[in-house]
């Protein structure tokens, strides 16, 4: 029962996991491609009372190259998700590529909780008393003013298209449903809005991610559904487990029941992050590994009628590609998905209180062992880590659930190979709210720079993004004010 | 300077100070006409964070007597405004004489801070850090969950209409705005979502309380605004000053400038409270008074050329209409309208936090002194009274101003003869966001039981209602759910 609800909140953590490698005080191995200001603004600790006056700064990115303040031209708001905003903006190419054309003023806002933009310092985490308010709720309201700062200067305040990848996706779409006033429309990419309880079937994540193995070839998916047993049947035995480490080159030997976890929770963090991070091009957004890197994996699983240790010494090659395409890695450290970095953490604290995402696997429809989504367990164990317990309904109050059909200006896209397709909005609600399939597409490949390996649905994609750009800035109605002051 | 900042703040509690007299433990003036059971839901102190658990018992009035909950039938939901529940649900008859018609659950939600759904009990209004939790965001979000604690045992949810008057209004037509999914549609009567900084002119407000006496009488209206100079030509003198007290039979004799400035206040209060409660039949809304009270009270001023005394003595038999219709009270007490009940207070705190709704006077283009708006005091009474200052444009930030062109299926209602059709919405915002005028309509008479003497353009106006409302239901989609299991 531990080991399932441990595993539910690792799964949870996939968005975010994105970030594992990335998020800290520098960031090692982001290529810096575009260029900002570094900006600050100070908001309300708390937006939804008046019971103290503290504020924070909350941190954003500006490039004012194309834009020209006084004549109204756009503001794309990029709206920040659970990680360093540098990050961010360094991995959304898509914004940075048409701001040109529209002449648009880029910004980049940090998600409250996330990099720098921390509400208490250093004791933001420590205590409920100070990590209460992380909510979807407050980063919105943060956004909001934001925007009308950024709009305060002007006579005619500039339209606002908002972006976002994952929950930043969320965010955007968001903010357009419950802000219509502030922004004229949203780009959401990859955003599982419908990953809620009682909207999706839990198994369909983990059915998504299989369908990207089997893709690539049915053979690997099959030998990794089969590998499972295997391992049970190794470390089964101390000699079986010490094979394991030293063949997997793991950096702690397995010994204990929480070590195997640790290793099964790792790999299914691996499968799933490769799904997501299957560009057909290299990429090191999470991690380097070459284009198509499911397809480079399952070259060593070409044959699922293999058994016990001959299997699993493919397997290790084929996860190779995953931890060490660049051979510099000494071992394999299966803690490293459950570090400590702020991007995780947050993640977790959003999971265990409002953005509650059930998942589940059968063994039979996907590629995985036996998982059970009980949300009993799940709020128990979210009490135990985080002193709070989790609201399983509560985003359907907020945010309406699959009822959103009075949404307008939203742009819903989303990869048939991201796992988090499995919540997204995959059919158009009206004509001014629509839905974009990428066949190809892993997780908000639209939002990338385009590259010259981009599939045909995807440079597609892109030009609706623009379409309907253009459309909602033509369509856009300055604010009816007695006067042109801002917020 | 303080005079004006007082006075606006005053002006600002005409909305609650309908309440002045029936609020508190118990409702002496409460004819009951329509009973109910009450009920009471535990929701929490702040629903947008997660530092604390803390709940509180949030009262509400339900009324099954003609639903069918298994078969979905609708639930009209009146969004509590600033006072005790009660109080509205006695004055709300329309609601009461359309329920049967629809087969609909009637609930009166009572607005946090208000009534008797106090979130710290006696300590609710002693400090910003229990106070702070009373904003107009907190009381949708427990209007969001009552109404999915309603839908909870429902295998099919029941569609929510939504009815408010006033600030009600305002809350109904924002649960609309904010949450679509849940409630149909909103009824919005007379309720003032313009009257906020930057969208309506600050002098709108009292020259429409001067229309309502211009139209019982030009005389009435030219001898009010003469009386001014009069009343401070009087009061320069201690002899002048006996003369006003004696003769106007003041509780409380004039001595200081503070006991003027509550004879001014009150006086502006009066005349703006007619113009709210000048229906076509006598009622006891906010006190005794006969039909069409303004006309009454004007047959004692039919000549604006009398001077001094005898205007003044004129004027008090005008007012007397008012404050003594039933020839029971002693003594005019000019120190009631600033009452300590809760709801005053309440609305003065929402007023210097999120509700900003500038006012002004030429003594030209209406018939009060010259009155400037002016932010900056205002700002600061309001932190020297509750240690909060307000922030101008925050309900434009959240609710979106007069760039509402997305919101749906709510119908505004405004009486012509009312002053808060200054901030209303008086021209229809889409094919399912309209706006009714009535001409001849006080402050949200369309609400009110239906009566023989109310004019035809009321009539008209509840056929509306009922008309859009069973547009809305016809049109209702049960939630899109894997099973029907409430939220």
């Amino acid at each position: 029962a531990e080991y399932m609800g441990s595993r539910v909140l690792t799964a949870m953590m996939n968005v975010s996991s994105l970030l594992v490698l990335c998020v800290g005080a520098v960031l090692p191995t982001l290529a810096i491609k575009y260029t900002y200001e570094i900006k600050y603004l100070d908001v309300p600790v708390d937006h939804f009372s008046f019971t103290s006056n503290a504020t924070f700064r909350l941190r954003y990115l500006q490039n004012a190259t194309h834009w020209r303040k006084h004549k109204a031209q756009p503001i794309f708001f990029y709206t920040g998700n659970e990680g360093d905003i540098e990050m961010f903006a360094q991995n959304t190419g898509f914004v940075w590529e048409i701001a040109p054309e529209f002449g648009a003023l880029v910004v980049f806002a940090e998600h409250r909780y996330y990099g720098q933009s921390l509400p208490f310092g250093n004791r933001s985490y420590t205590d409920p008393k100070y990590l209460g308010y992380l909510t979807s709720q407050q980063a919105l309201a943060d956004y909001v003013l934001l925007i009308s700062h950024l709009q305060s200067e002007q006579d005619r305040p500039s339209p606002v298209i908002a972006f976002g990848g994952s929950y930043g996706g969320m965010l955007a779409a968001y903010l357009r449903m419950k802000y219509p006033h502030m922004v004229a429309g949203a780009i959401a990419a990859s955003a599982p809005i419908f990953q809620f309880s009682g909207l999706t079937p839990c198994e369909a994540f983990y059915r998504i991610v299989t369908s990207a193995y089997n893709s690539a070839s049915i053979e690997c998916a099959a030998s990794i559904r089969k590998s499972w047993a295997e391992i049970n049947n190794i470390i089964s035995s101390d000699a079986g487990k010490l094979w394991l480490s030293t063949n997997w080159k793991l950096c702690k030997p397995l010994k204990t029941t929480d070590d195997v976890k640790d290793l099964k929770s790792w790999l299914i963090d691996a499968y799933t992050n490769l799904a997501m991070i299957n560009y057909p091009y290299p990429s090191n957004f999470l991690v380097p590994v070459p284009a198509k890197p499911i397809s480079v994996m399952c070259t060593h699983l070409p044959n699922s009628s293999l058994t016990g240790k001959t299997l699993l010494k493919s397997l290790f090659k084929a996860i190779t590609v995953y931890f060490n395409y660049t051979g510099s890695t000494k071992c394999l450290d299966v803690g490293t998905e459950a570090s400590t970095n702020l991007g995780d953490l947050g993640w977790e604290f959003q999971a265990c209180t409002e953005m509650v995402m059930p998942m589940c696997s059968d063994g039979h429809n996907d590629m995985f062992e036996v998982l059970i989504w009980n949300f009993a367990e799940y709020s128990d164990e979210c009490y135990k880590k985080w002193k709070v317990r989790p609201d399983e309904y509560r985003a359907l109050r907020m945010y309406g659930g699959k009822d959103i059909s009075t949404a307008t200006n939203i742009v819903f896209s989303n990869g048939l190979q991201d796992p988090w397709s499995s919540g997204g909005v995959l059919y158009n609600l009206s004509s001014s709210t629509v839905a974009i399939i990428i066949p190809e597409g892993a997780h908000h490949l639209d939002l990338r720079a385009s590259n010259p390996a981009d599939p045909i649905s995807v440079r597609t994609a892109r030009k609706v993004h623009r379409k309907f750009i253009r459309l909602w800035l033509q369509n856009y109605k300055p604010p009816e004010r007695m006067s042109g002051r801002g917020l």
